[in-house]
């Protein structure tokens, strides 16, 4: 039986991590502020699948008490990725497997340059869950996962036994998922959704059905589309019209959905800018494209998401 | 003596207004929602330059009541501009002028439609005011108008005698003011300053200060700039490198400023959109420029006005 490390344990890793647990793996839970909460009493899932309690779960506050896994599952929020260096290297043996459940680009070669000699497997999660209390996760709708390989530069590989294996364990625990041969497709194209609903959702407080409802921000919705298209062209990726066309029918048809940066925003947290919009810019300014609609809610992004740093800061000498 | 009509009794035309009556000039006002408060109670002025009040000026609530003048004055906001085909032709005599003293492009082009034989003067304001209650105006800093004479496709137009005089008038009333002859080079070079920092004042809630302290909107501010300088250079007008500079320059100098767009939507205001940026992107379209970060931004005006559109009809709603 394989076993499983969830490093970092909120809504996307106390949900999966809970389904694997659930299917007679063997889960262990990196936890950080809800320890306490989650070592006593485990974890809540209520989702529309179905709501489940784990009332026992193996939590740690700290990687070194945690043994080496199988797979180690990284469900961080990206601007937490500076603990990765310390966090990683006593979470393997010789032959796990890094699973990176993370939106954004750039974690998986991160994460190669911190373990040379490790598999490294990046995982999209099609999902809306939301921690909703130390140890309580909210799933409102969708879970499916699309996983790629990572090799050196982004290059296209074939699926892995290893990625089919952890496949299994997944779809045993009831949820689905699809490898893919191409990782940096599959997140170009993820990129396609998160980059304008994401940052339009922070800038304009909006959620995504009020986007589509306008008609200059649904055509600047597209226009964002059509630069990540064209990154990802300068990676001979093919993003086609179909696809954005799909994308924006898809989200018109959508329940109106705070997406989460703007939930990361409205909790006073910090934004996922740097994987989300900074590493896809700079992506293609080395094939020498320029993005300047992405690069402006960038700009925008980084004004706002300082402004809270501020707020925060004040607020946490307030209380000294 | 000549006689002035101020069309818009705000900051701007209450100001203005009161400073030449006060110089002896025969003024009349048209008002709106203060109309009755006036009428009664004059203006009341709190300016840097030294308070005064006017116990008693010319208000009228309808243009048909008013006399024609040999200056009609616009100060309303150009979101009011459709007022204007109705308003003018009560106001004016065979030889009167119009003075627009609004901000954004292309109300003179409009105003030369409804009276063709008139001629059109443009004015652009540097000056900080506020109306504080009906009827009083307060005046924070600056003050000058630049002048320019409207010509059919704004070409450029020598000084006209009338313009000499209107100057002399508001010089008599303590009002700094420069004729110049060229009203396209002036109107675009006040739009490198209005359209960054309009335009990102109510997107990013902020104040000037706040733009520039930050280096992410501050380099989005000179961008914006100079998308306008690449519209003003598809007119054959130079905005120098070192114009540009210079703006930058003394906003970073200036006291923590909201601007009035900004202070419109936080009135819950209409949004002087169209005039602002609208027209402009429209000028640089006619002559086949794309100006891609200042359409951004007034994509995102729009959504952001619409929304306030939205919650002022429900509130006119929950009051019936």
């Amino acid at each position: 039986m394989r076993t499983y490390a969830i490093v970092g344990t909120g809504a996307l890793g106390g949900f999966y991590g809970a389904k694997l647990q659930r299917a007679g793996l063997d889960v262990h839970f990196l936890l950080n502020s809800d320890y306490q909460h989650v070592k006593q009493s485990g974890l809540v899932i209520e989702s529309i699948d179905g709501d489940f309690t784990l009332p026992s779960v193996n939590a740690y506050d700290r990687a070194e008490r945690m043994p080496a896994c199988d797979v180690v599952v990284i469900c961080l929020k990206t601007t937490h990725n500076r603990l990765l260096p310390n966090i990683l290297p006593t979470l393997v043996k010789p032959n796990s497997v890094i699973l990176v459940l993370q939106n954004g680009l750039g974690t998986e070669a991160e994460i190669a340059q911190i373990l040379p000699h490790h598999s490294v497997v990046g995982g999209l999660c099609f999902i809306c869950s939301n921690k909703v209390a130390p140890g309580r996760i909210h799933h409102l709708d969708y879970g499916e996962i699309k996983l790629g390989a990572y090799a050196d530069g982004y290059q296209a590989m074939p699926i892995t036994p290893m990625m089919a294996e952890i496949a299994a364990d997944f779809r045993a625990a009831d949820v689905a998922i699809s490898p893919c041969a191409d990782l940096l497709l599959a997140r170009w194209q993820k990129l396609v959704w998160n980059i304008p609903y994401n940052g339009l959702s922070v800038v304009l407080d909006a959620t995504t059905d009020r986007l589509m409802a306008d008609p200059h921000t649904s055509a600047l919705v597209a226009q964002l589309m059509h630069e990540v298209k064209l990154a990802a062209g300068a990676y001979d990726r093919d993003i086609s019209e179909e696809f954005i066309h799909q994308m924006l029918a898809y989200t018109l048809k959508m329940t109106p959905y705070r997406t989460s940066m703007k939930i990361d925003y409205d909790a006073g947290k910090p934004l996922e800018i740097a994987a989300m919009f900074g590493t896809p810019l700079q992506f293609a300014r080395d094939r020498g494209v320029e993005l300047p609609l992405i690069g402006m809610l960038y700009q925008q992004l980084q004004f706002l998401n300082a402004a809270t740093e501020r707020r925060r800061e004040n607020s946490t000498v307030d209380r000294v």
